[in-house]
């Protein structure tokens, strides 16, 4: 099994091609919680995830003639960047296989670390698989994004880090996908500070076959995943990664979306930094005290990356702040006669809201004729402000439908 | 005039409050640029910007007989976070003027750090006349943002943290609005190089009261400011910042609108860090070569904060990627025929953009009876992607406006 020197020896090789990423101590989630929070903040690494580590260490570790044939995997996410960028770094061909709909972003910043990208298939499955015959052809290497020893030995270099940099750590709190950082980061913790630290895995409700598994006794395949958390989606966990989980995690709990939605905004709102559904996972099983702790208590939330699509970023900050009770979308019927509007408005900005946007529509399908439907959009101060608007508002008559 | 003695002073009082923030190499900047750049990350100061460190220095050097009787200010914006923080934490009262329609977020925000507020005013000056009378009035010390030179020495103690964390340094960039934070930086610059480092200043175009006062020779004040970097939006810089800047910044330069959103969505995109319109102002200088550097330069933007209201960044982040000719809006006006919709949606498809929303009208004013307007929201590669597929629709007989 994972073993403490393993970690030891990827950590120069993974030194020269990714970061030491910043631990950041936070008065914010401090406060929020009781607890002392200190982010691991490995959105920061190059590649915009920890994918960078395990890779570098697996290409590393080729023999001369392997990296001669060079490597090939399939991905549509951090580790096809993390694959491309660790092999041009030590002058290593790879090919990258990704599904025919992959995201044009993650296409194009493969390529620019210089990895040979493949579109095909409709879904992962039917990229792996010809990744898989690409192999057999053209005598590749295959690089597993977390199955794989020397992959988990690299991203446990994370955990060395957070040992050096935090070593009063009590609880170290780290997504699980397919287990390869859990397991890495897992097995330097014990093997640093034995059962003087914990560590917490934690995965999306949608995606929790490590918690299922762990709870049967054995490796347990979800039929189907569904989270914004895309970068843990994963429907079942490694074998070897199991085993490391069964030896050296000492919880697994889950989070929801509606929870990771809130983690990410609070993260981006107080803290200033972008991660990933992911990246978000561990903040939300702190906040939402997934598991227990104590006032004062030093937790290290491993936000493992940053990757995310800017317009997805938009969709998920406004759910963490229908959360928050900050946002606020009402419909309503309006008799269409002067002044309605107005009153409406009037009602709103006495209480303090801010409108974002209204929408006046006269040819609503459902309104009788002389009447409009109104949409407004606002900013709320919290969820007892955002109530007390649609009290006032059904007080006078209005009939008011809460669209978020 | 303020010297660097005034700025080592300062450091063990600032210290107590504020933190020494975190300065990352950025791989990205620098493979773009060609020059070496370390981001100053100050947005993740605590409260979310410098002004803590002025704020902090001026309350600690209050006599007692001052402390005792408290502070006042007037702001709507970050200074009013960081006088409330650092008067708290000494135990000193203070009161905080904000004009009545200051955002909900920050007058939370303010009263959370312990400021009284009160809210006076329908516009900055307003509020700041208020603030005066209650100086008067309740015999308070006023804190002024930027003209004093104890907060000028605050905000100087960046500048001790980039000489230390970066010493090889060879121009630091650094924003200006009323001038406090750049006449700290430059200070610390030259007092620890000389003229081995060069200070350059930026504002935006809509608000570049110092580019002009430097040129006129004498302090100029606009008759009023435009730009989205809300926090340098001053119509003047202060006398005592102005001596400072004339004696010890090399270089004023201003950036437009639209290079700041650029700067603002790369930094979130690339570096996975959030900053506020004026915190993107010293990247956008360097992105768009408004002052002159060479390959290698060691270049140090100060990325002064992060305080920006989500969905208010959510509007910058869509100019942003539309500068990149990554977001491309279109109207067309369809036959209302079957097929139509169709036929658009497969040239959209063939292009390989993603479609984020399509608005189908019939009702719209402007359009014959038997025709629909519509609007249709995608994400393309780049400025060139974007043209091929407005192109390709033109010659398939639609007429095409670009909206964005």
């Amino acid at each position: 099994m994972l073993s403490l020197s393993d970690l030891e020896d990827a950590r120069d090789r993974v030194a020269d091609v990714a970061r030491h990423t910043p631990m950041e101590y936070s008065h914010t989630f401090s406060d929020r919680t009781g607890a002392e929070v200190h982010l691991k903040l490995e959105n920061f690494q190059r590649t915009g995830s920890f994918k960078i580590r395990g890779a570098t260490n697996r290409i590393a570790t080729l023999s001369e003639e392997e990296k001669e044939a060079g490597v090939v995997t399939a991905s549509a996410g951090n580790h096809a960047q993390g694959v491309a960028l660790a092999a041009t770094r030590v002058g290593v061909d790879s090919t990258i296989v990704m599904p025919k709909h992959a995201p044009v972003s993650k296409v194009k910043a493969t390529r620019n670390y210089g990895g040979n990208v493949v579109l095909h298939g409709v879904d992962y499955n039917e990229a792996q698989a010809h990744a898989h015959d690409i192999e057999e052809r053209e005598n590749r290497t295959y690089v597993h994004a977390f199955d794989d020893e020397k992959v988990m030995a690299g991203q446990g270099t994370i955990g060395l880090e957070i040992a050096d940099d935090c070593p009063d750590v009590d609880t170290v709190v780290v997504p699980i996908g397919g287990g390869g950082l859990i397991a890495g980061i897992s097995t330097a913790m014990k093997g640093t500070f034995g059962d003087d630290v914990r560590v917490v895995g934690v995965q999306a409700e949608g995606a929790s076959s490590a918690a299922e598994s762990l709870e049967k006794g054995e490796r347990h395949e979800r039929e189907s995943v569904d989270t914004i958390a895309d970068g843990i989606a994963t429907r079942s966990i490694g074998e070897q990664t199991f085993e490391v989980i069964q030896e050296r995690v000492d919880e697994v709990v889950t989070v929801s979306d509606e929870e990771i939605a809130l983690a990410l905004t609070l993260l981006l709102e107080r803290s200033k930094t972008l991660v990933e559904g992911a990246g978000a996972v561990p903040m939300a099983a702190v906040l939402t005290e997934a598991f227990d702790y104590d006032d004062g208590d030093v937790i290290v939330p491993a936000l493992c990356g940053g990757n995310i699509d800017l317009n997805r970023m938009t969709t998920i900050v406004m759910r963490g702040l229908v959360q928050m009770g900050r946002y606020l979308k009402i419909k309503t019927v309006l008799k269409d006669r002067p002044g309605e509007l107005e009153t409406i408005a009037t009602i709103v900005s006495n209480h303090g809201a801010n409108v974002y946007a209204v929408h006046h529509d006269r040819t609503a399908r459902d309104v009788a004729v002389n009447a409009a439907e109104l949409e407004v959009e606002m900013e709320t101060n919290d969820e007892e402000h955002a109530a007390e608007i649609v009290a006032t508002l059904r007080d006078r008559g209005y009939e008011v439908e809460v669209l978020v």
